[in-house]
């Protein structure tokens, strides 16, 4: 059983009444419809939102979560450093983390990467090819090439992040912008997923082969080893390889 | 003419007499003597440590920087915060960095990774074979393969770093370990090369060859932009690809 | 049910009395018994050598096969062109092949590679530790970093390969020496895995370890796609994104 | 002096008079020229086409040439294997490649790459914007992003290619399309660029950034290396590092 959290900003559902009509069930909703709507009896999924206490992302709640799904986008500056940093630890020791859309500019993202995460951007009901780069990865796996978007917010390069571990897919505007819209990434024991398209003004989250790559992303992003730990840095004596000690200071001899 | 900056933390050479006694000009001053030894007046070298006042690294420094190399051990604690966000800032916008043997764990280098970059470690005079992995690099130029290093302490895997863009050397201890020993990474519009070698307990920065494949990294990461300039994120109007306006906040319509 | 084809040169053991004592199964047995030895009832070998009618990989065994694995060493060069051809489709077309030790220099190898794959070498009984340098890849679960392998060959950098897809493992020898023994590729709709460790005159392939990465490797490279089909050549009109013409040839206007 | 061999398949410009008109001097000659437009006496550049005995790429001419420049469409049949071979083996040596628009289906370049190079496309005026993807890359420098081509043909993924060691542009089409149309990949000691834009029917290859690019390509394609050899295959003994012995078979002890 795949235990599957999905977080929420739920602020533009709040405030903005044609996106709570798009999304009635906000956008944490609908990601987490089209993951149980593919993986069914598979997974069992979890909403949690930035409006509850520790915005949802207790160490208990990331314990028990296999992966982590990421919506945000006007309230980034209100994710306290606290969680962020909880949600950091908990990827590199091996949760699985799916960074959607305007996610690219969370503080968590941007932590993981190491670079900025900006990009361009124009909310003027572009459509959105997605096109399959990798056909033999798991995440493209059930969906066409390319994916039509009919309307959608154009996210283009130039892309600040990392080259990405693999390149999945490439979304192209009809403005004539393209970006890298499907990447995966390593980090410590975990697997990241970023993937570009969903926004609050756009039904992308009730697109059924979005809902596919998704729950993909998820399936794929769930560790493989058996429990979860932290890289660590140990010293070993010659001819130990699997007994390491503690670090006790960069001055010990 | 190619500014360089080459940062000391000048703390074991300060406390411990062997250090001081094999690194008489501080490790930072053999560091820069390598360089200068391989790049003559093509370069311009500025040294600076921990103990100045922001450690040195001024917004006026940094600018007047091409190419900053960091070595720190001991004290990683002790360097400010402040000054490690400058110097992220100053690479992601286009100032190359290179990261030596236990930097590793710098904040610096750690929050442009964006993991733990630890590793395993054993100080007994190892014999260390660093071999060329990407012969076509022009970071591998001049050097034999493998290096010879007759006594060094050994870093080994897994190294907790992202895949790097190119891998460049794996070294080999004669206790059988091997490490991912270079290593090039991009972040934003900046460069930045990771090379392990290099110890205050050995004498690895007066190694001939260690000192080339310095400067090699040093010539390499220095920016080809003309101008040095943040990754933005703007918008643009359909059809104006070259013209973004500023991001006015994530409830914009 | 996974199909799986183990191709063996058999000449060694046919020749060498201690090469036939350490393998009596032949080495294609040893390494098709440690795939079953893991993956069970999931999984239905066929074996096949040199020797047979068109080495064993007819149209329709390799049609039959979700995933080839290779072993030749002294009789690459007798192993006919047009063979390879088809076997050469068939990886394109999405079958799964995995390439163990001295098939690193077999004529399949090097044409789905583009480069010589050559490196250097010594059979004297080094030891050989395999570490691993992706602790999150399918192929690494189940076995511990490092392996260790009391005597193998040594095989050494610089590998002529193209950089992997994945690094895998690296590997480092009692002399010296590293290599990066596990290795992804993608070609075409296909996946390859290219594993160092394996000698004919070490009981490597009796080795539990070297069993479960093999295996491990066999369950990557079984396609995910429903069907085997080639990658084509074919002109889109406008707007049209999924009904492609055939080509006729390049001046067609 | 950078030495560089222009090579044209030379049948377009004599067979059809609107690309003769477009291409008075072949598109060969509007490649030098665009290289010699950008670096001027740095560069000696040699022009060989098809219809030249050997095609104009016999050992000696290829022996004095740093990096080479393949164009080829409709005859890629026509091109010898003795040819593509003795290129092949000069790339992997350390000979440069720079492989034009619809050279990604010659023999050479599929040799290389170890896939069918396969991909969509039309030729109906699409507008091509070509995105800078690795703005730190010397290729990316002194053009654009995007640098627009008003009408081109449209090439599109699926492309099969391996994944580029570096992926430096990606192109957008009005159609919708999109493909990696910059890509670096290194082979043996060689260095290959593909760069899509170029067709027979656009005159691309009089468009002053897509001159540029060429030419950055030929500069970063160039070796670094002081001689040209070939990777090998030797046999090393314990504590030898640099002396290799020849291999003389398989079956040697």
């Amino acid at each position: 059983m795949l235990k599957v959290t999905v977080w929420g900003e739920n602020v533009h559902e709040q405030q903005e009444p044609d996106v709570a009509e798009r999304y009635p069930d906000g956008m944490h909703g609908a990601i987490a419809a089209g993951i149980k709507e593919n993986l069914g009896d598979d997974v069992d999924i979890r909403i949690v939102t930035l409006q509850d206490p520790d915005h949802g992302l207790t160490e208990k709640v990331l314990t028990e979560t296999d992966v982590l799904t990421w919506w945000g986008h006007t309230a980034h500056e209100q994710v306290s450093d606290d969680v962020v940093d909880r949600v950091y630890r908990h990827v590199l020791d091996g949760m699985g983390l799916i960074v959607l859309h305007s996610g690219h500019w969370s503080k968590i993202f941007t932590k993981l990467m190491g670079t900025s995460c900006t990009l361009r951007w124009r909310a003027e009901h572009d459509r959105e090819l997605v096109w399959t780069i990798d056909p033999t990865h798991p995440i493209t796996q059930g969906v066409p090439s390319p994916i039509v978007i009919d309307e959608q917010e154009m996210y283009g390069e130039f892309f600040d992040i990392p080259a990405p571990d693999e390149l999945i897919f490439i979304s192209g505007f009809s403005g004539g912008e393209v970006i890298r819209s499907g990447c995966t990434f390593r980090r410590g024991y975990g697997k990241i997923f970023y993937f570009s398209p969903g926004d609050q003004d756009y039904p992308v989250y009730h697109h059924k082969d979005i809902r596919r790559v998704i729950a993909n992303g998820v399936s794929w992003a769930n560790t493989l080893r058996p429990e979860r730990s932290s890289p660590t840095l140990l010293r070993y004596d010659t001819n130990d390889f699997f007994n390491g000690e503690d670090y006790r200071g960069a001055s010990e001899r």
